[in-house]
């Protein structure tokens, strides 16, 4: 079953926005890596705030994606912008219109 | 933009494998409502927790969907399998892979 992964990311005030350009930036790269969905999401209720939903092949493909060079880059580049607040919720997905 | 919407619901222990059945059964009905996305997630974190994530054309498309006779019949069906603990939180989807 496909591997769900619920992702926060909590940036530095004023740069969400360049982190998402980051973040959606990434899109061959992460398909060609088994992924299925890399949904980033914002919300005026925390507009420091990122949500990255994801969906892989399996839990391998995630795991082997963060070890490729330009997922290395991105996090890279991003860190900076961030607090270090991250959260996560790995997940199996069962079903649904996927 | 695309209308994401993360939510848990919680089950009466021993239900959640029911009310995913009823969860993953309604595919092409929310296809045909402008659902882009429903996927259905479960993790040996929490056994009583069913993540729901769904992306829709618009937010419009959501609520029109929750007045759909097979959304509210599906309802009814769960609910007294649910303990009334729900979460969610709306997102403009930004971008990624969709």
């Amino acid at each position: 079953m496909p591997f769900g992964y619920l992702a926060t990311m909590r940036t530095k005030p004023g740069h969400r926005d360049d982190v998402v350009k980051i973040l959606v930036s990434g899109e061959d790269g992460l398909r060609a890596a088994g992924c299925r969905l890399y949904a980033v999401g914002v919300s005026d209720d925390d507009p420091d705030l990122i949500w990255i939903n994801e969906i892989w092949e399996s839990e391998q493909h995630h795991a082997a994606s963060l070890q490729l060079p330009e997922t290395r880059a991105a996090i890279a580049q991003a860190m900076p912008m961030l607090t270090g607040d991250f959260t996560g919720q790995a997940l199996t997905v069962v079903g649904g219109v996927l």
